[in-house]
């Protein structure tokens, strides 16, 4: 067993990955480079996804990094954007519009069914977690897809402009404001759902994937509880930087973190997973920061750590596996 | 002042006749056939609609004839099947499919934004008038379109299958149960709204749409207090057939009154509405009906009751006018 924590789509390609690589290893031999081969029967992989960027527009519940990783292990996510669905339309969010709705979040017409049926199921009373294993085996997807919580958490973006919503900050305002701070509104209450607490403690390897660590896997590290049982499963951990050159790979990550003093560099980035996570996998253009990680008592893989598709994804994925396994 | 009573698909014809032709009759030239050239800022027409076969599906309130009057009046309403709007697609539902949602009910992508809206303006606990008027403007409306409540009422119909929803009768199993009974459940406790109290009291005529009998005026006049405030109003009222030659021009009015022991003829509509209307518009296939409808207390106007396009609805509508104001 599997566990990858992931926040959007660079969490999403590395879980896909994941799915694709198997979880035993880069030693096994794998065609299964096209999401449709892969026998869905097996949920070899759970991916606990961050929920902190749920919001709700025009009276939907929207779970963006849920839906990212959803449809990019579905093989329909959008290859452009990295999010949304492949060739998906925009007739509703076009009418809705005209109706004078907010349309500054793009929803494509494949994608809004997915959040009304989310939304029908949520009014229903059932829970996230029961309603992504529904959109999960409809979809075909055979690793488990994981909230971090079912309850309400929501990102905070503290900047001169005052507090933002993350969709706010993050899709409507292009994430131009500097971001002073950052907090998750409920996390005090939220729970570990039974499905996460059960993947975690039978995991072989714990991957923290390519995602911003701030607001995509700090939320999931800051559930009440999670921490602790990370640092209690026996697998090792492994983070994957989403810095590489001192850029993130997609999104805000790199001027989130310089804003907040942090360095912008996978050091940066094993500063903050420091204690949690025993290997560091580094790009190659990063390698001069090889020994000041290790110093952090972690061991580091230097490899290629920007991907591109499936195949590419399957290839890091096994590399860090491999390396995984070689953490006690 | 003009009124309409409307159902679906027939009532929004003669609405949008009604509206192009104005409320002074038809003794004023029109040029106004294309429903863009009319002045939204005059409502000269009300259009009190049937709410009898709203539902829920997917968790979202539609309003099947609330979206018909609208769409029409709009402009933008499908021509071939009279519902939905006009080049609509089908990618949300076809996905809502895929995740195992019902669709028989067929909902274009255009269609869902007006539902999105319509049920997220409902849990903010607008009433179903306000958030018509809404999107009437939305969508350039003139005309008012009132729901004939803002309670929930819903239509059963008895069939020898068992009591059957309104739309499962109607769509999902496509009229073909026998009608033995039809009532409509929480109408003993649906208040008229304020602009429908309104518009009947300051009418100068008041027209019952070609709009079934039974399932679409039927509900309308069974709001408590609504034929006594329709009895009561100082404006002549006038009914338009919806049987001609006896079949429906639209739905299963014909086998609906046939089976509930009614003439299937205007004369068997005429009885339904006796002692409400002074007079009823009958097509010229059915002009020898017009010495029995005559006997029941109300004239007759005999034409071609048969609506095509916008501009033979204008015609029919101001033939409606022209006859309404002659009675008393």
């Amino acid at each position: 067993m599997l566990v990858a924590l992931a926040g959007g789509v660079g969490g999403a390609k590395l879980a896909q990955g994941l799915m694709l690589a198997g979880a035993e290893g880069s030693s096994t031999e794998y065609s299964r480079t096209d999401p449709a081969q892969v026998d869905p029967s097996v949920p070899e992989l759970s991916v606990v996804v961050n929920t902190a960027d749920d919001f709700e527009i025009v009276g939907l519940r929207i779970s963006p990094d849920l839906d990212t990783v959803l449809y990019t292990l579905a093989g329909i996510a959008n290859p452009e954007t990295g999010w949304g669905v492949a060739g998906d339309s925009f007739a509703s969010l076009d009418m809705l519009g005209r109706y004078g709705a907010d349309t500054w979040f793009r929803l494509g017409d494949r994608d809004f069914a997915t959040h009304i049926l989310r939304t029908q199921r949520l009014r229903e009373g059932r829970t996230l977690t029961a309603i992504t294993a529904e959109l999960a085996a409809a979809l075909g997807v055979g690793p488990r897809v994981l909230p971090m919580t079912d309850d309400s958490v929501a990102t905070v973006v503290e900047t001169p402009a005052g507090n933002l919503a993350f969709q706010d900050y993050f899709v409507r305002r292009h994430q131009t404001d500097e971001v002073r701070g950052v907090r998750f509104a409920g996390i005090e209450s939220a729970g570990i759902p039974a499905g996460v607490v059960a993947a975690i403690r039978s995991a072989d390897l714990i991957v923290l994937c390519p995602s911003n660590p701030i607001v995509s896997i700090g939320p999931i590290l800051a559930v009440p509880g999670m921490v602790e049982r990370l640092r209690a499963a026996a697998a090792p951990k492994v983070a994957v930087s989403p810095i590489v050159g001192g850029r993130a790979l997609k999104g805000p990550a790199d001027r989130m973190l310089a804003s907040l003093g942090h360095e912008v560099s996978p050091l940066g980035v094993a500063r903050l997973y420091r204690g949690l996570v025993q290997g560091m996998v580094i790009d190659m253009v990063d390698a001069d920061r090889r020994g000041a990680i290790e110093e952090l008592g972690m061991r580091v893989l230097v490899t290629t750590a920007v991907m591109g598709g499936p195949e590419d994804r399957r290839r890091l994925a096994a590399e860090v596996i491999d390396f995984g396994h070689t953490l006690t």
